[in-house]
């Protein structure tokens, strides 16, 4: 490849979506050797937050072993120009935590909502834009949309005065045609920048990516060693040899992104981001990871396979909050 | 998807190129395990025999814990549809291995030469028609020949006999974008069958199948959680679960290979197939698996960055056999 490409900004999630795969229990140190690593291999973004997002430690999304705003500071106090990102997702966090993210070191908010939800973040950012973050709206489940509607609510955020809009394949289910056709009619769409954030269920993150990148994405997220929940997102470190291979502009160093990937973040994982079948089910199936523990449940209860319930759920595009849903669908296939 | 597409042959390697994961030690219970659950799931072809292939257990290449034609015999006897396949390296193996495969079971053979080799298998070939087997050429490392070499190699395969053509990522070094030129242009200069073996060392194994696929391959590899050299091979029960999603037929059942891999697989792997740093930066550099422990030791001895050894020998198109040049380069390194 000789032709000059556009600059991508990478922004690394291993501090945030990988919370998810630490049972959000980082320590201050983890943190800062992470951090530290991200910041001297020049990644220009990193995201610190509970799994989902500022607020989230709670009984229904899991404690926070260390409040979150002492790992964001943390984090902070080992960048020389690394920014730290934070998730927000309105009704989780509140406006308050994200002015105490502002005070503890965040620089850019991600304003997180449903795929069909996104008039819910209108004030959350207008806030982010008048503490002078970076701003970014966030569209999760992107597969469960088509493509009109995926439109529709991007320009919601746009006109909120979103500077970013993200395309957000949570449950690692989309295909690369998928995600080509998306970003596509949302660059075509909109005036402002594109993100694409990839889960690797299908084994499909870096492609999806590529394919974003193709189709007009111009911020793009990772993890380190894929840390994140589900099979893990796509894999930082690797994404960055493929696109020095490809000739884009990324700005991160190879074997200092590979150090923090092989030297730091390896050591603390739990286990490694394999694509078991609990986490291709949920790719193919399309439905989003806090499904899982509970249809096991169900499964056990009406003795049937789980499969055929998750793969049922994505049939019904079932979304969080629809947990009964779950025994309700299990009865019937017991049932049939 | 609605359109009916091309039929596919899947070929499973679990127990061939994941041998070099498991050190050659698969034992008969394992084989005989794997290989029922790949015939009750559907699986039209799989391979047995020592990582480098028949005739592979050997000082150089590691001794076989079990002779490689008892593991064949073994997975023959539980099979009802499954055909075993054979992978042979003219040098590595000869030909009474293969007249000793077929007697313990095989039906397929794959003669497997450097990409740039094709001519030292024509005996092979012959003798595979003869004996009566699907009889396929496999151009190893396919990255490192101009196309139109892979072509013209390819199609020496084509004259000697063989049914089937292979392009063989070996290194896990291929693009999409090049898989599809070389698939491409395999598909347009022949009348044989097409096929393509990925691995997973930039994480794009499964993105380089589906390029294959579409560029006109109908032959592809896989195996069960990425057990293989490297970071391993696509990985099967997810490309199965992809391309029922993209409405491909492959007869495989989805549920029953998914339990091969997590239920019978996944118990016996000795360590995940993550993509690390040594497997990384082979795939970045484009060499062959076998250096990384020679260059380690280089590195250790000059006092330099294994990864700088292996992208120069990547850059020399360095080949098995050159080991000794792992020792030069690095000397070279270390003066400059």
């Amino acid at each position: 490849m000789t032709a000059k490409k556009a600059a991508l900004t990478i922004v690394d999630v291993t501090l945030r979506d990988g919370s998810h795969a630490m049972k959000h229990a980082f320590t201050e140190e983890q943190i800062r050797d992470t951090a530290r690593g991200l910041d001297e291999a020049g990644v220009p973004y990193f995201e610190v937050s509970h799994g989902d997002g500022l607020g989230g430690s709670s009984l229904q999304y899991g404690f926070s072993a260390i409040d979150e705003l002492k790992l964001i500071a943390a984090a902070k106090e080992v960048c020389q120009q690394a920014k730290i990102s934070v998730l927000l997702l309105p009704g989780i966090g509140v406006k308050e935590d994200l002015e105490a993210a502002v005070t503890a070191g965040a620089e850019m908010v991600r304003v997180a909502t449903h795929v069909t939800e996104a008039d819910v973040s209108k004030q959350h950012i207008e806030l982010g834009r008048k503490l002078g973050l970076k701003t970014v709206g966030f569209l999760m489940m992107a597969h469960m949309a088509p493509t009109a509607k995926l439109v529709e609510q991007a320009k919601l955020f746009e006109e909120y005065g979103a500077e970013i809009v993200y395309a957000v394949d949570s449950a690692g289910a989309l295909l690369p045609y998928e995600v080509t056709e998306k970003i596509g009619a949302l660059r075509q769409s909109l005036s402002i920048e594109i993100g694409f954030h990839g889960h690797n269920n299908l084994s499909l993150a870096l492609a999806n990516t590529l394919a974003a990148i193709d189709a007009g994405a111009s911020y793009i997220d990772g993890s380190l060693r894929c840390l994140g929940a589900g099979s893990g997102n796509t894999q930082t470190e690797v994404m960055a040899a493929v696109l020095d291979r490809l000739g884009y502009e990324t700005g991160v160093d190879l074997y200092k992104i590979m150090d923090v990937a092989n030297n730091v973040v390896a050591p603390y994982m739990p286990r490694p981001q394999e694509i078991t079948g609990g986490s291709l089910i949920l790719g193919y199936s399309g439905v989003y990871s806090s499904f899982l523990l509970h249809a096991g449940a169900a499964a056990k209860r009406f003795q049937v396979d789980e499969r055929d319930i998750l793969i049922e759920l994505g049939r019904r595009k079932a979304v969080g909050g629809q947990e009964d849903l779950i025994m309700e669908v299990a009865a019937e296939i017991a049932r049939s």
